[in-house]
């Protein structure tokens, strides 16, 4: 790898650096919104840059990046997505470039606002993480035999709500539903009283596939366009009264956060990783060749109203027993079709100790102990006005490529 | 109600009846698609009519008779999606109208083609048949606890695949997936061998919530648009080795089909009848008032490959247990919110004697009574070549509005 070296002034430590041009949708003062890149502390306004012409001979119609969200970029597919990201980087290494002549385009990211960057058409949630399945499992079944039969056999995975995916900074509100009191016959209803959150990471679906056709695991790659911070909030005690035998629902469908930056696989290349073994070997259609695993460290922040914030755990996506070829093999094994703008979430990603869970209810074991958070108060579950963020980046030799943050603050229930 | 009489011949047991009058997405020998509303054997071209200027002082642009979807029609509220319906009523009735004048927008159904007539956002599937869940807990659990310690407090329900939903007449491939065999533990890959369909129907949401906001119930009917029928195609064997503990997955997601004409609300209004009485009391929050189950005569029809058709079972939507705005109130209690076009599945409708179960593994017992078809073949679960059509109606008082059918036909799987 070369060392890249740009005109503009970018923070070592920054997770937009030059090696990374992540692709997201912004609007400045109430305007209309449209596709950015970020780099540093700015935002490169794609569509102002589009007017100089110089995507001409990429773009069908310069209009693709005056959207409110990136679907139609990522259909025209990673020949002129990645095209279009790799000449980015180049102009900002280049003092001739039209873009240094330009840098009226260029935003402060403190300046501008945010948007959900994909339509989502449909919202998947895998359980790919044998640490979190395995916690679950001596949680709330047998100890001695956590894992259920089919897990090391394939992907779970479920269908969620894509209607209230948010971005990140989105406020969430505590929701009401139905809880059985513990030895209660007769459930009552009442604002969740075991709200958590769940670190994920989630995929970008960058090309359609045929209904009736499944993806060979060797082409899956080719429909992955980028990665996502996801924080799938839970209520612990809705979902657990719900959810046999049909799966979690309102446990689950009143928010779930994402990040804004959606970085593309090209920027996640050198950090791929081989992945845990798996054992038994899996069925044919699910074995893989190359890395297929990432080395990207990931933290959680819990900061209460008013107070600081403490990083309540660290642990890498590398953890990953099942990787993203594999989820998206399985899913459409059966023919099942996917779209551009759809979304793919890992799961709770936790790590093999307990500072490195990827919940509360794992981090505070179901509440029988407590986190104890630097300003002295204590967690088991969330509590009104505190605010969850999560942060990933992938480093090595010199680069560094982040995804920012997703974070979201919880609001009280509404009134009874 | 008043006799309607339209100068267009009608069959006296046509479907599509002047007291119907249900909106769905057509286009004429590979032309654009644009909406259109049934009448007997004709499909009415709204947007032909509208370039007469007779809706004019109703929609803010015409354009919105033009588009491949009902979406944007929907979203302009009953208002307008009621009163339209009313002029055509009319019109079809007065031999002075401009409908009457120019006839030729109107098209012979056989002449068109149908086509998915709502962009689904989200889709949900409910679990709403005392019956069916009955059956299901009777076959699979224990038969003196059939049904879940939930169930009787809540409509039980779980997220399913947009993408995959098709209109009536697709075909459906019989997909592959992982199956646990009978006494082994470890999986086999193969096509399934207990292909299934579920009996349901849905209803298409035609106005926005707010996240965050729930739907009171006494104003969840504000959100219905209309219904449609709904196939819900089930591998039960895939299904049963998946599902645990996070619901159905690639043992659906493969394929749903619906029919083509949503009737909309307003001509169910005439079919509404008291439901099932609820024991022990619900919540507040689903108590309801008034008749909100709808008498819906439904039945389904089997077709062998170069056969006769069998009709193995007749049941009635009226014996859901749980209704449609108890569903929404439920959905939306926590927060969760719903756009224009989501579409919402009763799950499987099973009355109460054998010949009115709603699906096949219910019909044969999990395959211990095989169902014996008119030509003399017999089935437990559904074979290549079979053609499923579901088809409804409901009537009354010399009126009958009817939903056509929804059919597809298996196709073999695909080579290995």
């Amino acid at each position: 790898m070369n060392t890249l070296n740009s005109w503009l002034d970018i923070a070592a430590d920054s997770d937009f650096s030059i090696y990374n041009l992540p692709f997201g949708v912004f609007s400045v003062r109430g305007g209309k919104p449209g596709l950015g890149v970020a780099i540093g502390e700015y935002v490169i306004d794609l569509y102002g840059l589009a007017a100089l012409g110089v995507f001409d001979d990429l773009l069908p119609d310069r209009e693709v990046l005056n959207q409110p969200y990136l679907n139609d970029f990522m259909a025209l597919g990673k020949g002129v997505t990645a095209e279009l990201r790799l000449r980015l980087q180049a102009w900002l290494c280049d003092t001739h470039s039209e873009l240094y002549r330009h840098q009226e385009l260029l935003f402060e990211q403190k300046e501008v606002s945010m948007h959900l960057p994909v339509k989502v058409g449909d919202y998947t949630d895998f359980y790919s993480s044998i640490e979190h399945a395995t916690n679950v499992g001596k949680m709330f079944r047998d100890p001695e035999n956590a894992l259920l039969p089919n897990w090391r056999h394939l992907p779970v995975a479920y269908h969620g709500r894509a209607s209230s995916i948010v971005v990140s900074g989105t406020p969430v509100r505590r929701p009401w539903g139905q809880v059985l009191p513990k030895g209660a016959s007769q459930p009552v209803f009442q604002p969740s009283a075991r709200l958590d959150f769940e670190l994920e990471m989630a995929f970008v679906i960058g090309k359609n596939s045929q209904l009736g056709k499944p993806i060979p695991i060797g082409q899956a790659g080719d429909y992955l366009f980028g990665l996502v911070l996801f924080n799938d909030w839970s209520a612990r005690d809705i979902q657990k009264w719900e959810y046999v035998p049909l799966g979690p629902f309102l446990g689950k469908n009143f928010a779930s956060s994402i990040s804004p930056w959606v970085v593309p696989m090209e920027a996640l290349a050198p950090f791929r990783v081989t992945g845990p073994q798996q054992q038994p070997p899996v069925l044919p259609y699910l074995q893989y060749e190359g890395e297929q695993n990432y080395d990207i460290a990931l933290e959680v922040g819990l900061r209460p109203e008013g107070g600081e914030e403490t990083v309540i755990s660290r642990t890498n996506f590398r953890y990953m027993y099942w990787n993203m070829v594999q989820q998206l093999a399985h899913h459409t094994v059966n023919g099942c079709n996917v779209r551009v703008g759809d979304l793919m979430a890992s799961g709770t990603i936790s790590g093999p100790d307990p500072h490195s869970y990827g919940s509360l209810l794992e981090l505070a074991w179901a509440g029988s102990r407590p986190l104890q958070l630097a300003g002295g108060e204590s967690r088991s579950f969330l509590q009104d006005g505190d605010t969850l963020s999560l942060r990933g980046h992938a480093q090595k030799n010199g680069m560094r490529v982040g995804f920012g943050e997703v974070s979201g603050k919880i609001l009280p229930a509404m009134e009874g």
